[in-house]
C-alpha cells in the first residue's frame, strides 16, 4: 500500500462524500448551470452557489458573489495580479513564493510593473518590517504566499494585513498551502484577494480553484465569454461573478469542493490543524534522530504547516525520492517544486530537496513508515 | 423522467465509462501528474497522456503535444485569439458566434485589433467568398464556428480553410456544436487552430476543453506559472504543451474525457452523427406539421447539426420552455443562447428561440413526446 506524503501537491485520498458528489452531480443533474432554466440546470446552479456559500462561511466573507470560481489557484493568481496590476505600478512579494506568483509578476514586467521581492531568512521566514520598508509611491499590491510550499513555514500574513492597510496597499494572498486547514478570516487579516487550490487542503477535485475578490475591488478580466448573463450584449457583463466566469464551469468539480469544504467545517478546523501539527512534530522530532538528514525550514510545527523538506548528504534528492517510491512505496515530491527563487533562498537550488507534505488522512503509522524508510536509506548510503 | 434535449449547452447523460473513469482516477491515482515522479503521480500523467493521443486521432492531429487542456472551449478561444492577434491586426468572424468568440474580439478592439464580422443569411449560412472579400492586408487570422450554436447551420469550414491557406491567413475554428459528432481533420480542412469544450459532443465532464495549435505558431500564454517544468526558471518555459498549461490540471476531467473519446471511436463518429441526423430530420419534419410553429435555420438535416430553434407565435421563448420543463417535463433552452449577434442574424433578437439540441442518447421516443407537447402548447394558445 502506497503511502501517499505528496499532500502540498494534491491532497489524497479526498474524503468519500467528495467523489460521492462528483458522482452524482455529473449523474444526477448533469446540465450546464446558469444558462437554462429547467430543473437540472438550476440544481446544477444550485449546487455551485452552495459551494460559494460554503466558502464564505470557511473565509469569513460577506457576498457569495465575491467568490470565483477558476481552474486552479495558479489561474486565481493570474487573474488577481493582472487583473490589478497597470503599467506604473508596484508589486511586492516575498523570496518564498512559487513559481505561480513569481512568472506572472516576471511577465508583467513587460507591460512596465515593477516588483520587489523582499528577502526572507534561511529558514523561509520573513519579517513583516522589510514589507513595510519595501512600499513605495507606486505600490499598489503586496501578493505573498500564507505558507512556503517548499518549507511550510508560515508567514505573518495579519501583520502584512495592518501594514497593507495602514499603507492603502491591496493584499494578495496564495493559500495554497492553508486553505481548508489554518484559519483564515479575510476581515481579520485584511486579505483583499484570496487565491486558493480546491483540490489540495480544500479537499475538493482537481480543476477546482478559487479566487475572492473584496468588494469595491475591480479587476481586468481575463478572458471573456458566454456568461449566461446580459445575452444581449457582445460585451463581458460587469455583474459579478458573471464578469469573471465565462464559459461552462466545472459544475462536478465544484459540487465536489463543496463536499470538501462541508466535511471541512463538520470535522472542525481546529481537529484537522491539530492532526497535521501531531503529525508535523512527531515527523521533525523523528528526523531529527537520523544523523547525515539535514531539515529546512523552522522545524517547529507551530511555524510550519505540515510540509517538511530534507536532504541527505549531498545526494541528489530526486534520487533519494526514487529510492522511497520504489523501494518503499513512499509517494514524496523531490526537486525545485516549482519554487527556485524558494530554494535560493533556503540554499538549496542546486541540490533541490526532498519534500514530505502531511495530510489529514495520514496516521502516525505513515510517518513511522517514512522514517524506517529513512533510516534504511541513510545507512545504506553510509555503507 | 426528465427529457433532455439541452445538448448543445452540455451533453447529458455522459456514457457510463466516462463517470467510472473520472471515478477511478479521483479513487485510484489522484496525485498531481508531471509534479512528482512517484507512482501514482505517473499513472496521473499517462491517463492525461492517453487522452492527447485520443485527441490527436479524432482530429488527425500529429503531435499529441500540440493539444492544449484548458477549463471550457472559452478559455481556449479566449487563448487563441489573444495569443495570436496583437495591435495592427485584423480578423475576420461571422454574425453567427457565440459571445465566447465576439466578446474575446470585442475587448481586442481595446489594443487596436480591427475586425470584421461577415454577414451569414437568413438561416445562419455562410458564403464563403464573402470571407475572402473580407480579407485585408493586415488580415491575420480567420475565427469561425463550426456550426452554429442556435440554429445548428453547418459552416463550410473546408472552403473557408482553402482560402486562408491561399491567402496565408491563420484559421481559428469553434467546434463546440460538431467536436465529437461531425468529422473535423486539421489537415483536410486546414484548421491551425482548433478549439472545443469536453464536455459537449466530446461526451467528457464539465471543466474541460482543447485547443489544437499547429506546429510553428507561438501564441502569447494568457497565464505563467508552476509547470513542473523547467522548475528552475522565473520565466514561462517555452516548450509546449507546458507553456500554455501552468498549474494543476483537471486531471479526473481529463480522464473521464478520454473515457468520452474512446466511446466516440468504439462507437463510430459516423454511427453517432447518423443518429443525430435521423432525429433531427425525424424532428424537423414533425415541427414543419404544426401550424403556429416557426422554425430557424436550414430545415434540413443535411445543412445543420441536431440543434433546432423554433418559435411559437409571438409567444415568448422562455415561456414555451417554462412550460416544457414544468409541465412536459421537457428540458430546453430559450433566449439568447449568448449569441446575440446570431439572434440579429436570424431576425431573433427580441423573441430568442426555444432550443432543441439533440444528442446522441436521445430517443425518437424523446423527439416523439417533446413534438407532443408543442402540439399540446400550441393548441392551448390557440384556444
Amino acid at each position: 500500500m502506497m503511502i501517499y506524503l505528496d499532500n502540498a501537491a494534491t491532497t489524497f485520498p479526498k474524503p468519500e462524500a467528495v467523489y460521492q458528489a462528483v458522482d452524482q452531480c455529473m449523474r444526477g443533474f448533469g446540465a450546464n448551470p446558469g444558462r437554462s432554466g429547467h430543473k437540472m440546470a438550476l440544481d446544477a446552479g444550485r449546487a455551485i452557489y452552495k459551494t460559494r456559500e460554503l466558502l464564505c462561511r470557511l473565509f469569513n466573507i460577506d457576498n457569495p458573489m465575491q467568490v470565483i470560481f477558476t481552474s486552479n489557484a495558479t489561474d486565481s493568481l493570474n487573474l488577481a495580479l493582472k487583473g490589478v496590476l497597470k503599467a506604473g505600478d508596484h508589486v511586492i512579494t516575498t523570496s518564498m513564493e512559487h513559481n505561480s506568483m513569481i512568472r506572472p509578476i516576471m511577465s508583467l514586467k513587460e507591460i512596465g510593473v515593477e516588483h520587489t521581492v523582499v528577502q526572507c531568512s534561511e529558514t523561509g521566514e520573513l519579517d513583516p518590517e522589510k514589507i513595510r520598508a519595501a512600499i513605495q509611491q507606486n505600490t499598489k499590491l503586496i501578493a505573498m504566499t500564507h505558507a512556503s510550499n517548499i518549507t511550510g513555514t508560515l508567514m505573518p500574513v495579519a501583520k502584512v494585513g495592518k501594514i497593507a492597510k495602514e499603507k492603502g496597499v491591496l493584499l494578495l494572498v496564495d493559500a495554497a498551502q492553508t486553505a481548508g486547514i489554518y484559519a483564515i478570516d479575510v476581515e481579520e487579516m485584511q486579505i483583499d484577494l484570496l487565491a486558493a487550490p480546491g483540490h489540495k487542503g480544500l479537499m475538493g477535485p482537481q480543476g477546482t480553484g478559487i479566487l475572492y475578490i473584496r468588494d469595491g475591488i475591480e479587476l481586468r478580466h481575463m478572458k471573456e465569454g458566454g456568461t449566461g448573463s446580459k445575452s444581449e450584449s457582445l460585451l463581458q457583463p460587469e455583474i459579478i461573478p458573471d464578469r469573471y466566469e465565462s464559459g461552462t464551469p466545472n459544475t462536478p468539480g465544484i459540487a465536489g469542493l463543496g463536499a470538501g469544504i462541508e466535511f471541512i467545517l463538520s470535522t472542525g478546523l481546529d481537529n484537522i490543524r491539530k492532526h497535521e501539527e501531531d503529525l508535523t512534530a512527531h515527523m521533525l522530532s523523528e528526523l531529527k534522530k537520523i544523523q547525515g538528514i539535514k531539515i529546512y525550514g523552522p522545524q517547529d510545527h507551530t511555524k510550519q504547516a505540515a510540509v517538511i523538506s530534507i536532504n541527505i548528504g549531498e545526494e541528489d534528492s530526486s534520487e533519494v525520492s526514487y529510492v522511497l517510491d520504489k523501494v518503499f512505496e513512499v509517494a514524496v515530491r523531490s526537486g525545485l517544486h516549482c519554487a527556485p527563487l524558494a530554494h535560493q533562498t533556503i540554499g538549496t537550488f542546486e541540490q533541490g530537496t526532498v519534500r514530505f507534505s502531511i495530510g489529514y488522512f495520514n496516521t502516525r503509522e505513515d510517518i513511522d513508515k517514512a522514517i524506517e524508510a529513512l533510516k534504511k536509506i541513510c545507512e545504506e548510503l553510509v555503507v
